[in-house]
């Protein structure tokens, strides 16, 4: 460990934004303020893409009440980026770290904000500047290596598996009008996210009855049996389905290019979810319809689970107390411990082995009919949603005798 | 009024499930409960489609703890149903209802909803069967007329509002990833839920600023220049469209038959918000996209009004004992005070008047874009919608002085 040195630190939010990434910029900016080797403690606007407009904000000319509102303020409170670095530009931030004498640098992401940091981290060594950067996790799509799990996964997995539940409760209201309901979320490449939507389900009536991961290839035939078979006996089918699905040739559902277009010149059918419902309606005429909650996924305040928040809290203070220690080119991680109950504390992981690397759904959290979660799934995913999901009562409907 | 009689009481749910149907159930059921003329406290299975099938539960059998329970748990717990009543319909159920000694009916729904009450009213009095039918008041798309609002639309409203709030925020934190959104909401032919996009919208920066209710007819160019001009203030810009839009032909959005059909041969773009989105890519080369939050927007457990829930079992309760005190072919109405402070008590209204009429959104909830509502339609919707709105921390951005 090096010496401490003095200097300003710089924070950034990077990717898309969470309902807890404000509380990761909390958890850092209030343990920067009791360290006095902290100068300034500075902002970028929209992360890395506004530092290279040296769009910088002075953290500690906000007033003190913002902070705490910030903890239940969904999305990025800074701005966010969705940037690639380019070649030249690693060189020209660490200039203009150098002119505002930035010594700590706190990058709040994802994957790519994780390659961000690095190739930072790796700029700063070359030319001999003394920079230390730390990477803070956060990501809905839960699909960073090494760290048990995301800050940002466990609020869109309660809103998803609510969504779920409740929606469904319309279904059951009136099976026969719709029976078929398509509901789609996000997850890019990996299906964490479809599969939190069973989180609320507690037995093999309730809802989802189907859900569609990225990792597993689509095939419509077996697919529309599954549909048929649920719809005989039950009278209706909740199917969650990821935002990218591919089918066996590695086509994206959704996305696949007609003969002809539409009256915009795109492409036909702009989502899996209408994909899906359209197949339904047209291979089994069954009546059908979707649900696409799109980014309220990511910022329902509703929905925000308190250990997500916490933890996202956490890491953001144990990413500044890394950087304190002289810790760089890291990524703070979660370290998952279940005695005497569920909490997690942090750990340190190289970037360079999170930078490109993608976790995904492991094999074991899905059962033999891939389409549908296993218990090991509910025991990992089950406390990062925080508070117990609500059970809905049931009438008995016990019929009159005469 | 009429002699009390005694005899058995019926409870239906119909229409659309709201996140407090079952409110107005619990508040019919305790009422029944607590009065000694009413024997059999029943529920028709799915409405008046089961009754039709004599599916008749027995609500006296079951376990007393799922009342309370029941207050928190949205949709139609007794099923329901969207059925047209045809010719002999009415004789059928009379008969059913004399073969089960029933003389009180209670049926809990919007516009054909009450229709099915008066016409089981009528004929229960051409047949000279003593009946007393109520109906109660229930619908997200709060188009009955006489009520001052109708039960389930301020926790629709409340879900809607945080929806635009939320989502937006993601739009704010990284404006020109997708500078366009569109948020898409239900209302049949009238725009009181996307109207309450705007509870939360606190100056002209705040989402939404452009709302398209199915009142006005629709303008591609005007919309258009709309967008463009507020993208250019400010960047973004979030749209709330009702699934019902028609264009000044009449013709609805997103159902515009084009030339070619897609390959399931049915029509292109299947949505207003679709067609909107893509209006906006063609015609502004903007990248937009769309969240709709479909049946979510009814059944949200997390975004129900207390206001909201209150006022359904209140409905429920008055229900009952309109009945007890001999009144039939009615509708709960609910009668808005605003001293001491916002609260309301109900009265009745005849069911003639109730059944085929809709209230839409009256033009002075609209300012003269027509695209954005007024200072009045907040004084009516934000009390409906229950506790007020969070508000979210910003950020003062104050640059570093160097």
């Amino acid at each position: 460990m090096s010496q401490k040195i003095r200097g300003n630190l710089i924070i950034g939010q990077s990717g898309g934004a969470t309902a807890v990434i404000n509380a990761s910029l909390v958890g850092a900016f209030e343990t920067a303020l009791a360290d006095e080797c902290i100068d300034g403690i500075y902002g970028m606007l929209y992360g890395i893409q506004g530092l290279l407009k040296e769009e910088i904000v002075d953290l500690r000319a906000e007033a003190s009440h913002v902070w705490p509102q910030l903890l239940s303020t969904p999305s990025a409170a800074l701005g966010t980026c969705r940037y690639k670095l380019q070649d030249d530009d690693p060189g020209r931030i660490i200039e203009i770290l150098r002119r505002n004498d930035i010594r700590y640098l706190l990058y709040i992401g994802g994957n790519d904000s994780a390659d961000t940091a690095h190739r930072l981290a790796e700029a700063a060594q070359y030319t001999g500047y003394e920079l230390q950067t730390i990477s803070v996790p956060k990501t809905i799509d839960n699909d960073l290596p090494i760290t048990d799990h995301c800050p940002g996964y466990g609020s869109t997995a309660r809103f998803i598996a609510l969504a779920t539940s409740d929606s469904a409760m319309n279904t059951i209201s009136i099976p026969w009008h719709y029976p078929v309901k398509v509901i789609e979320t996000m997850g890019r490449d990996a299906g964490w996210l479809a599969a939190s939507s069973a989180l609320g389900k507690r037995d093999e009536e309730d809802a989802p009855h189907i859900i569609l991961v990225p990792e597993e290839p689509f095939n419509a035939d077996r697919f529309l049996a599954q549909v048929e078979q649920i719809y005989r006996r039950i009278g209706y089918v909740v199917v969650v389905a990821a935002e990218t699905i591919r089918d066996e040739q590695g086509q994206q559902l959704g996305a696949i290019k007609q003969a002809g277009t539409d009256a915009f010149n795109h492409p036909l059918l702009s989502g899996t979810a209408e994909y899906l419902v359209e197949l339904v309606k047209q291979r089994l005429k069954l009546r059908a319809r979707f649900d696409k909650p799109g980014d309220l996924q990511r910022m329902a305040s509703n929905a925000i689970s308190q250990t997500d928040r916490h933890e996202a809290y956490l890491v953001g203070k144990m990413g500044v107390q890394a950087l304190l220690n002289g810790e760089s080119d890291k990524m703070v991680t979660l370290v998952r411990h279940t005695e005497p109950a569920y909490h997690c504390t942090t750990e340190l992981a190289e970037l360079a082995q999170v930078a490109n690397a993608q976790k995904l759904l492991p094999a074991s959290y899905l059962n033999e009919s891939r389409t549908m979660v296993t218990k090991a799934f509910y025991d990992y995913a089950l406390p990062l949603v925080g508070d117990p999901l609500p059970q809905y009562a049931r009438l008995q409907k016990i019929g009159v005798r005469r």
